[in-house]
């Protein structure tokens, strides 16, 4: 039997699949008949469905099956209008030996495209070689090394955008890419300024922008969720509280740190969006045009690549909340 | 010559003033005429005129006068369409022996009617009483303890309401009042809530919601300014900011301290407004409305006694931007 | 058989219970399978189910059993993901004999915490002493008297808050006790108001403000609904209304009476919350913070009871929109 | 010296006139000079300029001159970038005699181009013929007879639309004769309509649909302003008491009273415009669009003739809160 | 067997019928029970129905019923809580000698209650009288005769309002009417506008306000959908293209094109409804008020005549987003 | 005497200078005294000042001086706080000869500090090497060839930002060098989108996104203002006819015309900004950031210039509505 991903299946095709249990809720329809509603995932789909009280796994399901436990199964998978399911016909936990077919638990959850170790290695060499003064990018490169276990696998939000392994990570690179590029650009558009455009602000802060997110979302196998304080504080606020303790004894000058300050609580813009001040430096603008396109670009290409809406246009149901264009071209997987 | 305030003044009497210099601008006319424009104020009202280039005052204006520094001045008190103004006869900076005669500088500025330090008092008392947490008891007297000289004097906002010597401690001990009277009310309502309505939360809460604004505001004789941090980041964070460095190293319960950070970030509910949550708790909300309702009537008050509009309703042109109902029997002073 | 109610049974517990039917509704299933939908309660709790046709029910469901009459059930207690439901073993419907065993028609709806007749002898109590003015102290008094037995039974809303039996009288006092406390103190700190604070008014104000749910609710055993004026005109005006009857002929100031109109018609402030003026007056701002956070304070505490969602916050969508903090020792029941 | 009216004057002409004193206040030159600002106007034109301290006026301006009083004046008209004014050759107050050359006190006010008492006839013949129920139609027969001398000289608003004599009369006049039209028209299109278009109920509705202007507004020779009522109540509950107190006693069926009512405090549709409720029947739409449109026409009817914005569209700073294009062909007067 | 349309058989009757089909979706059930939804309809009703795997016309479904395509069908009406269904005993596609008993195609969609046609000619005829100048007439009628065969079908909207063949023609000819009418009255009321009010240009304005829906809504025998320049550019600025095409190279005066031009794009007002400009002439002023009366009387009329909400008033879940009051008399069809 | 541009002047300093005279208005103290308010510029400053009835130039003032016309001035410079004002000694209108001293006509407005030919140049540039189709290719290189004399002078709005001779231009190269930066990196990121992000159209858009200013505006020497059209209808709907017009009768697919037109009436997103659709694209949504970017950067530079409210931040009375922080290094010149 072959080892797949779900991705790679096909309707009506058998296989072998390492999966994370993402889900198990005891349900009864609607006339008293109970089972439990079972979720499973890979890398790139997860499969829903119903674990009826006469299936042959009713009792295993019960007692057994735990949600964030990682499973072999062989099953059969369908393509129904509740979504994808698999028909088990083998499950067991994952143990050691299954690395040797390539089982790693990390391949159970989305990932970004890109190399996690590489992106980080760029963002630091970018700290490095984009930081002209030393406090300043010693305070960067220290919260990012402290923190880079998990900036290596933290999402860059539950639902909205970027969010699987490493997607913190590939939203922060991303901006800091063309931060930097429009900082170098409108420091030489506009040299009277007074003072002048600091370049190297605008690299920090495009770098630690989202760094509270590590403190407001909990990531756990099964999912990512908000924890306390990122419920009751936010991760705007939390970004700048790490900012301040990594700064605390350091010889950053208190006006670059307080504009670094601002440019991370101010970076949404909106107090709608939670932003209790809007950019008002110009490097807080800059920074926050860079993140707002990177989020709103990576919204508008998931809608193209999962709605189903027929004719031209995507239905308005999505995070945007608006019509996106498909076009003739456009060829939905 | 008799010593007197301002407010003491009728038109055209002549009497001897201590007063504090607020505004020195020079300014040209339409026409090309030079001249300054200078304030003076004591505790309850402030004269503003010209100091045109042919008065015997131009030069010592030009040179001498300082915003800022008090003076003792001789003059005719006017009423005009510009407002109050004085026709200067005599002028001397204060010196240590008109402290025989009443002079002191605080006396040149608003004051709450109400005694600053029993004010601080009651409030301590207040902390001491409705503060069962012992951690969370230290922490609140402790803030108010090391900043009692500031509390002392800071007024609650530079416009908007309680804008005097005190007025932040006097809309603070209102506050605190009605939102200690609220908790015990609520907590016998609704004696099943879990967990149970946390009363000493309110309390300090209620004492810490605006302490903040020892940071966000610069107190200067010549008026309040925002602090370039209090532009940048707020009184809402800057007060969690001072809760969280007090909490350092205490046994203050994660959970309170938390729910305490939450309530001050959340007090002002709109994300317009500043906040970048909602209320998210029942002690929070609480402490919203408490202080809303202070800062409100305040400033209801404050346009029934000042508002010249005449018929039954005031100019929609004030800090509410909306018509106040003056009555028939109103008395405009 | 032990005499239960809903609250008190426990999953596969049988029970007898005195029951106030609430729905019947024919329906289909998507399969076209023909049922009745269900509904019963107590004080404390509502089963929904359905009546299949081949239950030996059907007949009984369909030709005899009326929403708005009582009945004695014998059943077995169930939950399920659709909520608690019955299975019916016993049904008929109750006689007065069974007054014996505890039944009254309002034990069969929610009911306040509160004794009614006592909450009605205070709200009459503060009224006598809080009311300074005779004129409009008699008005007050006469229109509580005259609406007695309504007011002993209105629930404040149809779902929002305090939407039980008792609930209108509950939330009345409970804001009419706050406004007579903010009353007094507000007097007190701006003695120099002109005209002074009326606190008669606050206290006449916050008695009346929702007096005009008696017109606008129409409260039946099976639910309450709008009645036609009260959907095409509002409680606001139809309060206004009670008043402006109820002072025809009698002797209160014409300016106290137009204040009072005003305090009713602005005290949900927001043209948005239908309002069409919003309070002008202090002691119309009194009356409304008292009615919003009274208001306020029973939903977020509704919500934190009955909010299923796993985590540290409750879901957005309830009736304040937004998320609730359950909090580390939060026991939901 | 002939005898003109300022709409009739050019500048630097002499003539006589029969004016209303509209304003006199005390005022102060920044230079501290004193004088007083006067206005003057009859029914086409306003002036309002200074009488300086050193005029020969100066003292029976301070003494004699009362706004509100009519004046025969002989003066030089000027146009300034103040606006026009006015050179005081002689002055005097009116006399009876004055009638014999033209004057009377309605005179000095702006008039609606139409005849009131013909309007009024009219207003009360659509009555007669279109609203067929005999007691809706005594309804609004009675209120209008009962206020017949306030409806031919009130204005529709203080400012925005209409604000002269008659307005009121021509505005309802002119949305009564559309929404006549409109009513025939949908009961027409719409027949199959259950219950049917009432065409009565509109014409009733279209006449009174501002009738609460008559309590709202008080006018007075010196111009129209709130009275305490309108400002805390307003037209709309104001104009549905009107009718409350005519249909006491009377045969009108409930249910058309009520919508009546609704009608009445529907018809500005906004919630942010004063309206507690929006148009909920077929009814109430129409009269909201007649009145909306007819506002608004005039309102930009207004526009086009005073702005003075050079350019091909008016400014902003206007009722309407936009441009209005003034096209290639239009002639500013 | 007789020959009825859906709107005339009652739940349980048999009859042929000629109908179109509009859906055929494969699904699942929840328990994974596969079926085809099918939809068909002709003028006045629409009927949804499961075709479920052992139906005997399981097969026929899968592999010969297609969207778009006519079928006389014999079958038994059912009504149920998903509306009404049909149980189908004979089905076969029409054929050439079904319009003998009185098929066509046009018959099975739902139609206006007027006769295109004769609206067509009435709106030619408008223009013929109405727009006096030559250009702009000719202009106006060459638009609708080059594009008859569409006007006479198109509907007016996918859902919102007049979503039925012929739709466009019927709300256009209204909204003419009453904007002809409007124009009249007001060129009447103001004859000292400058420019006068140009009723050329209202006819000719309201005749084409909608005329881009012949872009932007492509109608299929299934429904009408958006074109992908519909979706992307929207009738206000498509509708103003036809304009522009077909005044290339007549003698129309450039004035008048503008405003009609801006008419076009100005007639829904708001920005949020697609106007990028608001009107700014008197005439796009007056277009505007009929356009959106119509739509919206249509709109509440729709609501009352569906609507299946108990108690006085509609749910809030419609199109207006606000409750419709339906009265006592209110009969529901 | 040294021939001078305003900015070099000091106060005090007399000088020659080539000035465009922009203003004359003739206009009344409130005291009745007549004056001119006249006003010249050069390239980097305007001065406002009176010229008295009095003064020796009142006569020629009156009669021969013109707005729009330039001059050779001899004039004293003085700084006032109602901004610079000139003291003439003499004047005249220039002369050809002028040439020889440096007096161009172009010299007396505001210029972009790049050189217009040069940006032009690069613009083309562009067009030619990212514009892979050729049919769009050579709609924009023919665009932009056809309107050079224009788009080389043409500011980008009339007050907003880049309101200078060639800001257009200035504005337009920017926004394009970012898209097209972008561009190449969000191709790079997500090569899986279907179709492809089109890099031509994302060039094409930026390049031509503004370019219907050309018709919207009408640059004149004394000031920008709206054409009739413009004001009407606006630049985004003249710059889709532009491109319309352009591609009439060319091989350009209409899927790639529709795909431009739709960006370009989208650039600005918001419907209170004037787009009638939202980006529905992902390059629509790239040109937006970069152009939004590009202006409220624009903005905030020319607030930190002109700004002189004293403290931290500036006054939020800008075209931002908000502070901007000035910094404790920021020098204001």
């Amino acid at each position: 039997m072959p080892i797949l991903t779900l991705s790679q299946m096909v309707a009506g095709q058998e296989a072998d699949l390492f999966l994370l249990m993402t889900a198990k809720e005891q349900l009864t329809t609607r006339e008293g008949k109970p089972y439990f509603r079972v979720g499973f995932r890979d890398s790139g789909r997860e499969v829903v469905f119903p674990i009826w009280d006469n299936s042959p796994w009713a009792v295993d399901c019960r007692d057994k099956w735990t949600p964030g436990a990682f499973y072999k199964v062989r099953g059969v998978y369908r393509e129904t209008n509740y979504g994808p399911q698999l028909d088990i016909r083998k499950i067991r936990e994952t143990c050691d030996a299954d690395a040797a077919d390539g089982f790693s638990p990390t391949l159970c959850l989305p990932q970004s495209r890109f190399d996690p170790e590489q992106m980080f290695d760029e963002l630091l060499q970018i700290a490095g070689e984009r930081i002209a003064e030393p406090a300043l990018r010693g305070l960067v490169e220290g919260i990012l090394t402290e923190n880079r276990a998990a900036v290596l696998r933290m999402p860059a939000a539950r639902h909205n955008h970027h969010a699987f392994v490493g997607g913190l990570l590939e939203h922060t690179l991303s901006v800091t890419r063309t931060a930097v590029y429009l900082a170098d650009k409108y420091a030489e558009y506009y040299p009277e300024m007074a003072p002048p455009l600091d370049r190297s602000l605008v690299a920090a802060g495009a770098i630690l922008h989202d760094i509270g997110k590590l403190r407001e979302l909990d990531q756990r196998p099964e999912g990512t969720v908000y924890s306390a304080a990122g419920a009751l504080v936010g991760h705007l606020l939390q970004g700048r509280d790490m900012v301040r303790e990594a700064a605390a004894g350091s010889d950053i000058p208190p006006e670059s740190l307080l504009r670094l300050e601002h440019l991370i609580i101010a970076h949404q813009r909106l107090p709608e969006w939670g932003s209790p001040k809007p950019p008002m430096t110009p490097e807080a603008l800059i920074v926050h045009y860079c993140d707002d396109l990177d989020a709103k670009f990576a919204m508008m290409v998931a809608i193209l690549q999962t709605d189903t809406n027929p004719g031209p246009v995507t239905s308005k149901k999505n995070i945007l909340m608006q019509h996106v264009y498909r076009g003739e071209e456009g060829i939905r997987d």
